[in-house]
């Protein structure tokens, strides 16, 4: 069995040893039909994407892919070479397992500075918003402001919003900047107890963001921690600042820009118009993306006057939720196909802000009309165009850009343009607060009695997120939608965010007419009798998966995971509540995962993160993980495969509880035969 | 000429092709005596170290050494395989000079968090002291606390000295925690207001130390930055945090343990005892290392009760330079050679705080009666034993360690040690209010003038500070030698930090008679001049370098350099004051390096760091840096050529100055046969 990667490993033995890669030299690597068109396009026009350079780079070093090459200082790179003698460690003398557990530690760090740092913006921006020094920001969502000012302790009584907004952002940001041993205040909001002393046993509370990276920095700098389960436990830490910081980031987001609500709306490139101007906001950061939405509304007339049907905004990535989430934006697709979109010739300009932007997409633009603008100071692409982002101008910031590509349009006119007719309906827009919404109409009490009362009754197998990137090592898409699909049989109420909600709204699983298709029996009752009892608010039904917004917005998730703990009467390990990142990449998504384990949650990873390189390092996060906090990670290639694990983990949860589900039992049978 | 690395480099050009490595496979690649000896022995019984595991890493993979394998997301490793198509780029679509510059940057965040979490740490222990929390620390420097506090602009009128500690702390973790646009206090306490304007017009001032490491690698996330200035520049800043950090590491550890002032001791393996408890403290952070130290002076008797002659306490790596410096505590060794003092056999404990410590001392130490204590919570090594450091019972871990040394030294007694008879003394604890006092024997109002005089009358060629690691790709200790030999016959006054000055004071260049054999005329006679207008206080005249600490008291040479530029009436890049790393390894390295460059240093490298992998990101570490900022990169691995760029690179600084200097002239034209 070939494992694509070249080796130069002796002995040093590989965890999983599994067939990742069908057909690496085949660059048509996706179940997009869309994608697969613009493949089809790339490679007759010869222009390089992302499934080339996949191939390019193929086969990949095992010792980087295992994570035993380090290069954390700069004698080496070291790379463990043998079972026993002067190779089988680093120069300093770090073995296979440090240098594994340093490495992985240090993507939670990234991965927890990006999506923190990102919190910080939206902060700084509600802080000004609230000192009247900023005109183009406000409080959208005062409840939601006050909610939240409740929750992490602020007095509301006989505040003005204004004041309230100053008071909740500056608290938001002493969490990045405490120096204190108090623990994090977002953390200590809103999770159980129980988990707060679980933390303090095992030392890993964060007392701020900021310091929890530096930390994890110098703890793994060269002839620091050599222990793996110290170094392991460090980055749960870490993983937890970073939770925190994802949590600041949707709250604040949600004041500023309001809490999503079900909203319809479209998904994949035939959202692209050739006769309009269009728009794509790409990135992560609705801070200027949501001004370019609404912004946009307004220059319809000027669109019109060069000769567009109008102005037609499409998103790629979590700006691309963000957007879809509060203002039903049609998505034009995510992270591995985001070069395929201007592949389309349509895209007038695409406007970035930060994370997961592939620089390639300036080499794709060139050979069409289409425009790249970048818009944030730490985020630059050399030869683009750049529109700086500041608070105070980010109205004329998104008129200069959509003038920019209404400018561009009059070039683009009467060129022709390749866009798929693929697309499909959407529902989304599903914050915690709009589910449980939806729950109140049929248990205003306790709404989330309904989602644990059908678990309790057999009728769900119980709740999985299913989250996270693509990542080019897999079939594009194709991971996301199988496990969704098997899941959805096996009676889970599946609720997403990120690229893999994406994937599923491009795939048509965000339509609810795909309910009667793919759900059990189980799922499908639930699900028409929650719409049932919302049919004014919701005319179109509820999808197969309920659309819970970007990659920061997974801490919607881990609060619903928290009410069920809280309304079940157990803490979060014991809950029937699993985690997915079919096809993860990027070091958010192994900060995001490690929190997951950490909240106690059975966390499957479809891509393989540099962790095999150490039996030991691999078994703390598999198994030791489980024993201390309960939840684990589960790294399994084959989706088929791993929806039954996350299916056999509610089982297990779910028996444990002493509920006997037939359904349950009878899909665990028929899956098993797949292990 | 072999590269001793293995490349499957299509095209890529290196930007320096030098041959490095003399004999890979030859393990006793040192300069030391001592070390070589110990070489032999761990030949003869098969023991493994640091030299034979750097020949096993051979040959290196040249993607990792240039800087062309990207991991920071985990859809590769991605490696630069050609010039041009698919593989020139990462999936993602990097170019190799994003790459190498995130890779590099990244490096300067490690070490930036190092040396504050360490700073950030001796911040806690005097505030704590101050809030009488502590009994096992206090203020023991009143005055330099004042000194601090005025210079950091805190009011010192009518405040005792806890209330001043106190504040002075608080001002210090400001520094690491603040969420405001304001400049780090600590920073713009201490460099010009030239350079101010500077970092301003370039947008590189860290408004906190915690901040600017989240943000570089928010920074350095898959698809953010992509420009390799401004990922560099972004750099730069993470390298002027560290500043701030190394600075606040340095002032407060002379509040609480003194500020150094000449001391008389001896350094390299000679100084163990066979007949005395030896307990070596190795690591960087002071605040159990110099509590050992003192808990010893009191427990001598009941060693002696154990049949020892006594303790003796000694030490390695920046801990080392700590109480050397404050209390004449005399060196072991350097970073190369840790493991080489166990081989000795007569250490009874090796007690380790923080950093550039090797896990692989525990495995050397199995093989004799050597205890290894770790004491730090972030920083353990399986197997050893763990002594949990904590500020309010710091006297009695220190006790603890000692009499597990004691019970150690009962069973090593009557074992045969080998310890080399090689050692040197020493003079060191050159404080810059050391330096400043021995040059107000001359001049008492205006002491720097003594030094700039010296330079303007073409006595010395400037000043170069001698700085950094050792790194087993170079022949240990062989680089610092050679250039402070080199240097010092140019008339170059030295300063130098880290193992850097270790190994100059193992080779006896740290012992004032060295001065008569190596040191030019000018040199010698600024020396000889000084010594002799301090004569009642140095009966052992100056050595041939002014030590001036530990890394992180490369702070002091920055305070030097911009007093050198206030004296002169110029900006820092003016100054005729240079650096050397000639044995660079740590990120710390990259990071001190990057923040002297930033600060107008012309900085010497000596062992490459992976920057060779693009053309333009080592450019702009080598010139955009000189254009924008006045200091830059000199990457040299012959050190006699490195030591003639140096002395170049001061000589073109007199020369703009308008000093002409018969001796330095002749003394370039000498060494520019090497170029």
């Amino acid at each position: 069995m070939p494992r694509f990667r070249d080796s130069n490993l002796k002995s040093q033995p590989s965890v999983v040893r599994k067939e990742r890669i069908k057909d690496p030299k085949n660059p048509k690597r996706s179940v997009d039909p869309a994608a697969l068109a613009m493949l089809d396009k790339a490679k007759e026009q010869g222009i390089i994407t992302a499934f080339d350079r996949f191939a390019a780079q193929q086969p990949r070093c095992a010792f980087g892919y295992e994570g035993i090459c380090c290069r954390i200082c700069f004698q080496g790179p070291c790379r463990i070479k043998a079972e026993e003698g002067p190779g089988s460690k680093g120069i300093c003398g770090a073995s296979a397992y440090t240098i594994v557990a340093r490495n992985i530690v240090r993507m939670m760090a990234g991965g927890a500075s990006a999506h923190s740092d990102h919190g910080r913006h939206i902060a700084h921006a509600l802080l000004h918003a609230a000192e009247g020094k900023t005109a183009d920001y406000g409080v959208k969502d005062g409840d939601k402001l006050k909610r939240v000012a409740e929750k992490v302790g602020i007095n509301t009584e006989g505040k003005s919003l204004n004041e309230l907004a100053k008071e909740v952002s500056l608290a938001a940001l002493e969490d990045f900047g405490r120096q204190t041993d108090d623990p994090c205040r977002w953390l200590y909001s809103y999770i159980t107890n129980d988990r707060k002393r679980k933390f303090e046993d095992c030392n890993i509370v964060p007392t701020s963001i900021d310091r929890s990276v530096v930390a994890m920095l110098h703890q793994t700098h060269i002839g620091v921690d050599a222990d793996p389960v110290n170094i392991i436990f460090g980055g749960l830490k870490t993983s937890l600042a970073d939770y925190t910081g994802m949590h600041i980031s949707t709250d604040l987001s949600d004041i500023l820009f309001g809490t999503p609500k079900p909203t319809v709306s479209e998904a994949n490139l035939g959202v692209l118009k050739e006769d309009k101007v269009n728009v794509v906001v790409h990135g992560h950061n609705p801070l200027l993306s949501q001004t370019v939405v609404d912004v946009a509304r307004e220059m319809e007339s000027e669109a019109k006057s060069a000769g567009a049907a109008g102005i037609q905004i499409s998103g790629i990535c979590c700006t691309g939720n963000e957007v879809l989430m509060r203002s039903g934006v049609p998505l034009a697709t995510n992270f591995a196909s985001q070069e395929l979109a201007i592949m389309t010739g349509a895209v007038d300009v695409m406007v970035v802000d930060v994370q997961c932007i592939m620089p390639s997409i300036r080499n794709v633009a060139e050979c069409f009309k289409t425009k790249i603008v970048t818009t944030m100071d730490n985020s630059k692409i050399p030869g683009s165009h750049h529109f700086a982002f500041d608070e105070n101008h980010a109205v004329e910031s998104a008129k200069g850009i959509i003038r920019l590509a209404i400018e561009t349009f009059k070039t683009r006119k009467g060129c022709a343009c390749d866009i798929p007719q693929v697309k499909s309906k959407v529902v989304a827009g599903f914050s915690l607060e709009a589910i449980l919404e939806l729950f109140a109409a049929i248990n205003s009490e306790r709404p989330i009695k309904v989602l644990t009362d059908a678990i309790d009754s057999g009728e769900l197998a119980g709740v999985a997120l299913l989250c996270g990137c693509n990542n080019l090592e897999a079939v594009h898409d194709h991971a996301h939608i199988t496990i969704a699909k098997e899941l959805a049989k096996a009676n889970v109420l599946m609720v997403g965010t990120g690229c893999s909600a994406q994937a599923l709204a491009k795939a048509g699983l965000l339509d609810p007419v795909s309910v009667e298709e793919y759900a059990g029996d189980g799922l499908k009752s639930f699900l028409q009798r929650v719409a049932e009892a919302n049919k004014d608010k919701l005319t179109d039904g509820l999808p197969l998966m309920l659309h819970m917004g970007s990659c920061v917005d997974n801490s919607r998730a881990h609060d619903l995971h928290t009410l069920m703990a809280e309304e079940m009467g157990i803490d979060v390990p014991k809950v029937p509540f699993v985690a997915s990142a079919p096809e993860a990449m990027s070091e958010k998504a192994v900060s995001i995962g490690a929190g997951f384990v950490a909240l106690g949650v059975p966390t499957h990873v479809g891509t393989i993160p540099p962790i095999e390189g150490s039996k030991l390092t691999y078994g703390i996060a598999t198994q030791i993980a489980s024993d201390v906090y309960g939840g684990y990670f589960i790294f399994e290639t084959n989706p088929e495969v791993a929806a039954a694990k996350l299916a056999a983990a509610l089982e297990y949860r779910t028996w444990k509880l002493g509920i006997h589900r037939n359904a349950a039992a009878k899909y665990e049978t028929k899956l098993c035969e797949n292990f």
